[in-house]
Order: structure tokens, then sequence, then C-alpha cells
């Protein structure tokens, strides 16, 4: 099933997408089922209403708004490792982003208005989200944690992610990070999303494209990791990664712009699609 | 006033400490509070019952269990900068912990059980937890954002700090975060808490001991800088950086193991206790 989150009189609503239509299940958020252990799917059974709305012009949210957590990983693409001037370390990158990043499908992403931040960058990646935590999670039983993925745009303030030794601010400005559209089931995609296509267009054109076979970690070894050290929670996102041809790492820099249009297709799941525009300092 | 988070019967209850007496103002949070804008202070006023505990014996919890954000700013003493062997960056240098890390005063610090993780360290830190949110603060206004302070141990495994380029993983694991005891409105200290020592002992032999003077970016210099690029909430902690003299920078390195009793002091706020214990796998 393909969920989806959206705005209706400034209230979460949550729904199913079926075709050019969302049938309606109600006032409710992904992170608050997942929390609770409701199992998606059978709640979309015993909740559907009636009420359709059509898919175009619905305010989209990000699937889930306030995770528990969302843990990114860096450099899970040996090209792009290579692209960014690192050595590929042997243990996955990671490093958090926050809740007051995100952004949906359709809203604007924000370059922001700080003086030396010319360097906004896509980052096209998957987003797996748990529906069951756990701890010292074995790599055999990780895929049962998983509730379902989604696509994620990693927006990237590079001037800032290089200020110092940490990534972490270049990585949580305000509206960089872009979620969605849709939550899409596990059920409804090949194990651990193996074999898909991940695409990233710039105003149309090609920027990156890879198989999530040339993950360094896949999604089983990324949630076992990462349980050894942190308690993962249902609702908990993990952001596996981008591939090589970021912006920062060509010559010249492709830098995005108020106006650009940034697309992310992932094979199965959905095309992420954000304009761009310049912040506005109120 | 010195606020107290503890457990009762499974639940989380707030408490104003009044010498070896706390008295109870019932189940609530600080974090809740907080995000719904009461002020601290007025709330106790308003709410203080006549039931009064014993502070000794009480099972604290962290002041806040689970605030919005948790921003720690690393290489913020310049002398600690140099003993870790980095240049000193004209930024803070932010990094995220998540709630899932925390432990309150007296609960046991956890050294983990993965094989190659002797490195537990300590890191005496302040604690500044926000009362108001906000976006593009101004320094001149920063400190009226300010509830109060706490302690903070930034427990460290080091080994894991430096697997990769980025110190997640390693400032993440379970039960290193140790925060408290109390929240110290900001009312009773010194604006932005200058002039403040502040110590580490490690059974009982001082490792760290500085001046909050020393800090390269102020209390509010750090509300400011991070607000230009990340939304602050009403309940974010800001974890302010650590001085020098880490057990990791030690020849031979000091590092902490099972039965070893880590104290922070600050002055005017108080005395974060943490006996370390080895992680049992269940």
């Amino acid at each position: 099933m393909r969920f989806v989150s959206f705005e209706k009189n400034g209230k979460a609503v949550l729904g199913i997408r079926d075709g050019e239509q969302v049938r309606v299940l109600g006032e409710e958020t992904l992170e608050s089922l997942l929390t609770r252990g409701v199992d998606l799917c059978a709640y979309a059974k015993d909740h559907a209403s009636d009420e359709k709305v059509a898919a175009n012009g619905l305010k989209l949210l990000p699937p889930l708004q306030r995770p528990p957590k969302i843990i990114c990983v860096g450099l899970n693409f040996a090209d792009h490792t290579s692209e960014s001037k690192y050595e590929q370390p042997d243990y996955p990158t990671l490093f958090f982003r926050v809740h007051t990043s995100l952004i949906a499908h359709e809203q604007p992403m924000v370059r922001p208005a700080v003086s030396d931040s010319e360097g906004l960058d896509y980052e096209g990646e998957i987003a797996v989200v748990l529906g069951k935590g756990g701890r010292h999670i074995t790599k055999d039983d990780a895929l049962s944690h998983v509730a379902g993925y989604s696509v994620f745009n990693d927006g990237s303030v590079r001037e800032y992610q290089f200020k110092t030794p940490q990534w972490t601010v270049g990585k949580n400005f305000d509206g960089t990070g872009a979620f969605g559209p849709d939550l899409v089931t596990a059920d409804e995609l090949p194990p651990g999303v193996k074999g898909l296509r991940l695409e990233t267009r710039l105003n149309g054109e090609v920027v990156q494209s890879a198989s999530t076979d040339e993950m360094v970690f896949d999604v089983p070894t990324l949630i076992s990791i990462i349980s050894e050290a942190i308690t993962l929670e249902a609702g908990d996102v993990i952001v596996s990664g981008t591939p090589s041809g970021i912006g920062w790492a060509r010559t010249p820099k492709l830098l995005m712009k108020a106006g650009d249009v940034c697309e992310i297709t992932v094979e199965k799941i959905g095309t992420l699609t954000n304009v761009i525009v310049d912040e506005v300092k109120g």
C-alpha cells in the first residue's frame, strides 16, 4: 500500500493512494501508528472511509513529520565516496537530521539567505522507515523491522557542511530535507529494496543514476550495525546514502538556484519533486 | 529554582529541590511544559503540593527525557581542540545526540559490549535548555530564550567516534549521555553562565577543570549562530562543549572501566555522578 500524509484544515490526515485518488483514513500520523505498534496495512483496511479526494492538488506532508530519529548514512556508494575525496570507511558514516529540516513533495526547498551559502546541492536517497524497534538486531531479522520505504533528497548546504569537521549543520538547514511523496509498504517492493534504480534529475537532466545494489552497506546491514550502538524505535527513518553525481564534486560546480526543479525517482517507490526558492528573511 | 524529574510508580514526576527535600509538583515533564510555553517558576509556584519527599534515594530521570533536539558542540575550548589534534574552526562544530542515549544522575553509564570499544571517555559540559524557540535569534536577544542550565557528561566511545569522518555513532551509544541532576533556572545563575568553574573527576581525581569564560563560542553566540540554520524549539538542549583533559588524549590513555565513578561539577549548577558498568547483552 502507498500511504500519503496531507494537510486538511490545518490538520495532518492520512490516506491511501489509489491511482489518481487518495482514500481518506482520518486524522492520524504514521509515526503515531508505528509507535503504537499498529500494522499499517491492517489499519488501512479497517479505517478506509468512503471519502476519496483527488491526489492532484493535495498539500502533502512528509510521510512522517516527527520521526523519533532521522539517521542519515554518508559515503554509502563507493563512487560517491571517491568523488567526495574520502577513503571508503568500513563502517557506516552516520549523522542525524532533525525534523525541523523536513519538507514534503512539492514543497519548496529553501536555499538559505546566509551570505556564504551558495552551495545548495541535491542528494537522491532512499528512506527506510522502521515499523519495529530494537537493539542488537541481527542482519537476518533486520528486514522484519521495516515498515516501508520512501524517497529522500538530503539537500546539503555545502559551505556549511565543510565549515567544521562535522557535516551536521550543512545537512540541517530548515527546508532542505525533502521526504516523500508516499510511504510504500515493504510488501510491495523487493526485499531490502534490492535492484532498484535511483535517479536524480535537475531541470530534467539526469545528474545521478545508480542501482541500490551498489550500496556499500545494504539495508539489513545498516539496521543491524546501527542497532549495535543505538536503540532503534518504530518510526525511525534511515536515509540510506546517495550515489555519485552531486553538484559540488563537478567542475564547474552545479549548484541549485531559485527556480530549479529537482526530481528524484526511485523505481517502484515514486518521484519526489521540489522547486528551489531563496529564503526570505522575515 | 531547581527542577528535578524523577520516577514514581513508573511515571515521570516533576519536583522542586528544596535543600534535602523535593517538593512534588505532579506528573509532568519539563519538555511538555516548555513546549506549551509555560513559565517554569510561575508553574512551580502555582502547582507546588504539600507533598515533600527526601531527595536522597529518589530515582532521578534526566531533567528532560525527550527534548525536541539535543545539539552538541564540539571543539568549543581551544585547549581541547588542540589536544584533539584539530584546527580550531571559526564556526561551532555541531553534532546531534538522540534521546535513546540519555541517562540520569546516578544511573550507570554503559561501556558497550562491542568488542572494539575499550575507549569510553568522559566529557564534562554544561547543558543549556531553551525555554523559547525561534529562528535568526540575535545574540542580544539569545539569553531571553534560555530556561535554565544543567550538567552533561558527553560520554564518548572513541573507537566508534573515529571509525568514519563523522563522530555521531561514538556519541550516541545507549546509556552514554548523562544529564542532570537538576535544571537550574537561568535567574539563579550569572547571565550566559559566565565565569563558572567546570570540573570533572574520575575516581576522585580532577581530570578536567576550566572556566566557562574559556568557551570559544559563548552561550548567546551558540544560540544565535545555530538559529541561522535551524529553527530552535522550546525544550531544545544545547550541550556546549568540553574543556581539555579527556582520557583519549592522554599518554597513556585514561579509559573508563566498570566500577569507575565519574563526577562533573559545575559551580552553582550541581554535580552529576555516574558509575561505569559493562553492558550486559540480553
